[in-house]
């Protein structure tokens, strides 16, 4: 047996999210069907973490052990001749046994992506969220900067408490407008040791209150103390965001 | 009776096309079912230029009559509330009577995306022409400049021999590679004063065979030359296909 490590992107939108769900179609079981298709064997995968239904991912990170001998770059051919249009392979690679894409994850990237255009964007419609009025986007990113660092971020959880601790470290927050043909549209990043369950949307919901005006750039930071989804603002949906890479010691 | 010109966004992957036909899904029907749904009367539109199967507007330009008495921004924004999701209006303004925008239009922008990248793009798949092999840009780019000025490109044009004229005059070519995130993407760009049938897709085509080493940068202003469609390149598929913009009087 050896383990696999593939880096794979995926268009959301017509997935019921990563996980494998009875009579549902996602992107897990259309991986697992396509590595049966080409081993002849039943092959179970593990993804850095669960996207939802209609998040999308650049790049997402897959390791699977298998007893194929066919070369890395082979299997990444194949499983891209196999695969749906809207899944590739962009690198497969033979990795230590033992390496396992959700515990050896040690920073993930998120970015999720706004439009905040007078009219929608027809061919954005499925990859970001349009927002029905102008977002001060200098602003919401001074507010992100309050999110920086080690924090207790059950404010931003959904389905707290879990069994877990809720304690995250932000490395990395931004929230810039595009230049260029991407004015109306605004890319909020964030980079983090780990994710809480739906924690970039919260965010995103929440710094739109900062970004409309309803709040003031201190709040968000008030939100983190109060240690209570409600104070929060609204879990963005899942549409605008992307997965954009996980890193690995 | 009023006239009014509107610009039109469409994403053409669900669509057969903008032109009316029985049973089928298309632009034209969805603008004019939302018209009546606003107006109460039946409207027939005119758009520029018909679109196949596929091909998207960034920008196509439509005029109609109404005696409806609605502002042309209410109208705009009502038509965005009808219309599905992969058409919007972008602009909506009161014409002088008589404005065709079939006849009066006096030149057009096409722009046909290519992606040479080794691995298909997921999000780009209904947007650009995946093309296996690596393209040479700049020569396409040189052979491209042979094409410009007034020729007859009956060579590129689907259906020929037409009722009228195969002469037009390329005012613009461009092949340019991407920057930044878009390496493996290549725009060919072409304002014309007007198109044959399938005449971009066929220069593109055309074009192609250069990109990949199979002729020589003088072959496209041979197969002008040549006055037959058989000597061309093939017909590039439809969904890299998009209308830039209109230009009227």
């Amino acid at each position: 047996m050896r383990t696999l490590k593939l880096t794979l992107a995926y268009d959301g939108s017509n997935y019921a999210g990563w996980q494998v769900q009875p009579d549902k179609r996602t992107v897990q079981q259309a991986l697992e069907q396509a590595l049966a298709q080409i081993t002849g064997s039943e092959i179970r995968v593990v993804a850095s973490g669960r996207t939802d239904a209609g998040v999308h991912a650049f790049a997402q990170a897959v390791s699977f052990r298998t007893d194929s001998h066919l070369a890395a770059d082979v299997f990444m051919r194949a499983l891209n001749a196999e695969l749906p249009r809207d899944i590739a392979v962009l690198s497969a690679a033979d990795v230590p046994d033992g390496f396992h894409a959700i515990r050896d994850a040690i920073r993930k990237r998120y970015r999720y992506v706004l439009h905040d255009g007078a009219v929608r964007d027809v061919f954005a419609r499925d990859y970001c969220w349009h927002y029905s009025c102008r977002l001060d986007a200098p602003a919401m990113h001074r507010a992100a900067q309050r999110l920086k660092g080690k924090h207790d971020f059950r404010s931003f959880e959904t389905d707290y408490p879990n069994q877990a601790t809720s304690v995250r470290t932000i490395h990395d927050i931004s929230v810039v407008r595009g230049t260029e043909n991407r004015e109306d549209f605004i890319d909020v990043e964030v980079e983090a040791d780990g994710f809480l369950y739906n924690m970039v949307r919260a965010i995103v919901g929440t710094l739109v209150d900062v970004g409309r005006g309803a709040q003031d750039e201190e709040w968000p930071a008030r939100v983190v103390a109060a240690q209570d989804r409600s104070q929060a603002g609204m879990t963005a949906p899942p549409q605008g965001l992307f997965l954009v890479k996980v890193d690995y010691e």
